[in-house]
C-alpha cells in the first residue's frame, strides 16, 4: 500500500490533535471521519478540508465507516467504554486498527479482543503514546543495554491533575465524569505500565502474574466540586464519586520483579508519569531524567542528588531511535512533545511495509484488563487478583520487537 | 529530677553515635553501659570516660542494669530482635525506656509491650528520629495549618543502600545480615511511617485499619555478593536471601486515606525517604522540599518543576520549633543532620518533666506490627491484612500531641 486510506471514529479533544498528525502525512488519506455528536462531526469535516482539501465522508454511526471500500485503516478515539466494542467490529469487517488507551471493563471484553484478532489477523495497534516517549525509550534502551543489570522493579505515575476536565464532563460530554463517578479503579493504567512491560518483557518472556490495588476516598473531587461552585454544573454538588484519589496497584511478574502504578488525577498536583526503573546495577528515573549507577557516592538530600545527576542520562542519548534524535520543532510541537507524531509514523510505517505491530492485540489486553481486575482488588479490600495470560502460553516463545520499524537495541 | 542517670544497653554503631550526644548533655549521666560482646563493652567505658570523665559501670548482661539503683533510664539500641524483650523488662523494673526504631516479629509482643506499659506507666519513648527530622516537621506543620487542605495519601521510602553493611553482616556482628536471610518484610517501616502517623493523626482520632504488601524477588543482595567476591564472606557466595529488594506496603486508614510506605533497600540508589503528603489543596515532596498549592500552573517536566520548586517550602520555615531555627553546627553534626540531637533532648526534657512522650508505646506497637503484618501479607501473595488498634478504641479520644515539649502548631 502506498497510501492509508483512514477513518477516524470519535472526534473529541483527542482526536483532534491525532487526525492533525495523520493529515500532516504525505501518505494518508481522511476519506471518513464519526462521531456520535452531529457538530463533532462537522468539525471533523471542516478539519480535512481545510488542511488536505478533500470532503470526507461523515457520520454519526461508525459502523458505516466500516462498509466502506475505500477505508483500509480505522483511528479509534472514542469513549473509553467503546474502544474494545468498535475495535472488534473494525477487524471484523477486515479493517486494520489504530486504536487508542484507556482500561477494560471486563476480562471477556479483553479476550473477545484477542479472539478477533486471531480470527481475522487484521493488523491492530495499541496506540500508548508513552512508549513512544523519548524519556521511555531511552530508559528502555538502558535497561537493554544492561546498564541497569537485571531489572527488579518498576514505578510510574499518572500524575495529572484532571479534576477541571471531569467536573466540565457534562458541558464537554467526556466520558471521564461517568467513570469518576461510578467507577473505582485503575482506570488508566497504560501510560506507566507500557513501558515498564516493554523494559520487563511482559508477553515476551515474562508475564505478569497478580496484583493488589487499593484506593483512597475520593476527597479531591468533591472538594474541587465545593471550591468552584459558581464553575461547575450545580448537579455535582454533594455528590459522591467513587473513584478514589490516589490509586496504587502492585502488579507481580512471573519472575519475581514487581511494578507499581499510580493513579493520581483528582488532586492538586503537577504533572508527572515519575516512570523509574530499578536493576541490581543502576536505576533510571524519569523525574530527573537520570541513571544512578552502583558505586557511585549516594546523597542525602534531594537537592545534592539534582545537583549531581538531573539530566545526566542525556549521555545516552546515542542510544535513541533516529526518529527521536532529528525531530523536528514541528513534530515536537505536534503533540505530547514528539511522541504522538513517532507513534502515528511508526503505525503507518509498519501497515505499509505489512510488518506486525509493536504494540499488538495482546498487549491491548494485558494491559487494559489491569482496569478491571484492579475494580475487582479494591472492593475486595486489596486482594490479590490473578492476572490472565492472553497468549495461551506463547508469551514463553514470543520474541522481543523493535518498538519502532528499524530501531534495534541489544 | 535534675539529672538523668543512664544506663545504654547495646553499644553498636547507632549506639556509639547517639551516646556522644547523651553525653553532651549536663543533666543526663551515663552511669552504666551494655552489650553481649565484651569488646564493646570496653569501647563503650572508655568513651564515656574520654567525653565525660566517670568510669561507668559495664557488663554483658542488660539484667545487671535494670537491677541497679543509680539508674533511672535506659537507651536501648541492641538488634532489633530484642528491643521490645529488654523495653519489657526495663519498664518491670521501673526504668524509663527510650527505646530505638524497628520491626516487630510479632503482634504477641506489640501487646505485651502495651500491657506492660499500662500496668506500670513508666515513661516510655520510641525513638523514631524521623519524626524530629526538619523536612518531616515542617511538612507535618504545613499539614496541620490547614494549607495543603484534607490531608488524603501520604508516601514515604526508606530509600537506602544497605548491601555493603548485610554483606557485612558476620565480621560486624550486624543484626541485619540474619534478618535480609531469613524473612521477607517490610523489615524497617517507622522512618516513613512515623511522620505520616503524626499528619494523619494515627492513633489520635484516626487509626490503620489493614495493609497489603508486595516484595519482589531479591535480586540485589545476591548479585552484589558475587561481584564483590573477594571481600564478602565466603560463605554467602550462591545463598539465597529471603529479603525481597522492593517492598511495597499500602496501609487504609479508617477515614479513608491511604499510605504507601517503600523499603528499598538492597538496590543501587541514592538516599532517598522521599516523604510525601497530598491533599485536597496541595502536596508536600520532600525530595524536592517543595510545596505545590491549588491553582499553580502545572510542569511538564521535572526539570520544569524543579526550576520552579525546589527548596520554595523554606518560605514556610517559621512554622518549625525553635529548636531547628536556633540549631547550631554542633547540633547538626551530631547525627544524621540535626535531628538525633533535637528527639534525645525531647525524651530527656519530657522525663525531667513528667510529661508524657510524644512517641508512645501505642505508636511504637502500631508502627512497629506493621513488619510482621506485612510478613503475613507478602507470604500469602499480598493478601490484605487487618492491623489491631492497640490504644482499645481510646484513639478516638486521644488529642494530638505536640511532637516538641513547647512546641505547638494549630
Amino acid at each position: 500500500m502506498d497510501k492509508i486510506r483512514l477513518g477516524v471514529i470519535g472526534f473529541g479533544c483527542r482526536s483532534y490533535g491525532m487526525t492533525e498528525i495523520f493529515l500532516g502525512f504525505e501518505d494518508v488519506d481522511v476519506l471518513a471521519v464519526c462521531d456520535k455528536y452531529e457538530d463533532r462531526v462537522q468539525n471533523a469535516i471542516n478539519k480535512v478540508i481545510e488542511k488536505k482539501g478533500n470532503t470526507p465522508f461523515g457520520t454519526t454511526n461508525y459502523k458505516e465507516i466500516l462498509e466502506r471500500d475505500d477505508i483500509d485503516a480505522v483511528f479509534i478515539a472514542t469513549d473509553w467504554e467503546l474502544h474494545i466494542p468498535i475495535a472488534i467490529d473494525a477487524m471484523n469487517a477486515g479493517k486494520a486498527v489504530a486504536m487508542e488507551v484507556g482500561g477494560a471493563y471486563s476480562l471477556q471484553e479483553c479476550y473477545d479482543l484477542v479472539d478477533t484478532w486471531e480470527r481475522t489477523r487484521v493488523p491492530f495497534m495499541f496506540l500508548e503514546n508513552c512508549c513512544y516517549n523519548k524519556e521511555e525509550l531511552l530508559a528502555t534502551a538502558i535497561a537493554k543495554k544492561g546498564i541497569l543489570g537485571k531489572i527488579v522493579h518498576c514505578s510510574g505515575a499518572y500524575g495529572h491533575d484532571l479534576r477541571n476536565e471531569v467536573v466540565h464532563g457534562k458541558e464537554n460530554r467526556h466520558y471521564r465524569l461517568r467513570n469518576y463517578l461510578n467507577r473505582n479503579c485503575e482506570n488508566y493504567p497504560t501510560h506507566e505500565l507500557g513501558p515498564m512491560a516493554k523494559v520487563l518483557g511482559i508477553n515476551r518472556g515474562n508475564r505478569m502474574v497478580s496484583l493488589v490495588s487499593v484506593a483512597s476516598k475520593s476527597f479531591g473531587m468533591e472538594q474541587y466540586v465545593i471550591d468552584n461552585k459558581d464553575k461547575v454544573d450545580p448537579d455535582l454538588q454533594g455528590v459522591d464519586f467513587a473513584q478514589g484519589d490516589i490509586v496504587q496497584t502492585i502488579i507481580t511478574c512471573e519472575n519475581g520483579e514487581t511494578m507499581l502504578l499510580t493513579l493520581d488525577t483528582s488532586l492538586p498536583r503537577s504533572y508527572n508519569r515519575a516512570f523509574t526503573v530499578r536493576g541490581t546495577k543502576g536505576m533510571y528515573e524519569q523525574f530527573t531524567n537520570s541513571v544512578f549507577l552502583d558505586g557511585n557516592n549516594e546523597y542525602w538530600t534531594g537537592k545534592e542528588f539534582i545537583d549531581n545527576y538531573l539530566n545526566n542520562a542525556d549521555k545516552y542519548n546515542d542510544l535513541l531511535p533516529d526518529c527521536w534524535k532529528n525531530i523536528t520543532k514541528e513534530q515536537l510541537d505536534a503533540g505530547h512533545g514528539g511522541m504522538d507524531y513517532i507513534e502515528l509514523r511508526d503505525f503507518i510505517d509498519r501497515l505499509k511495509a505489512g510488518i506486525p505491530m509493536a504494540l499488538d492485540v495482546y498487549d491491548a489486553a494485558a494491559w487494559m484488563c489491569i482496569s478491571c481486575l484492579s475494580e475487582e482488588s479494591i472492593k475486595n479490600g486489596g486482594k490479590p487478583v490473578e492476572i490472565p495470560d492472553f497468549t495461551k502460553g506463547e508469551y514463553k516463545n514470543r520474541k522481543d520487537v523493535d518498538i519502532i520499524l528499524g530501531y534495534h537495541v541489544e
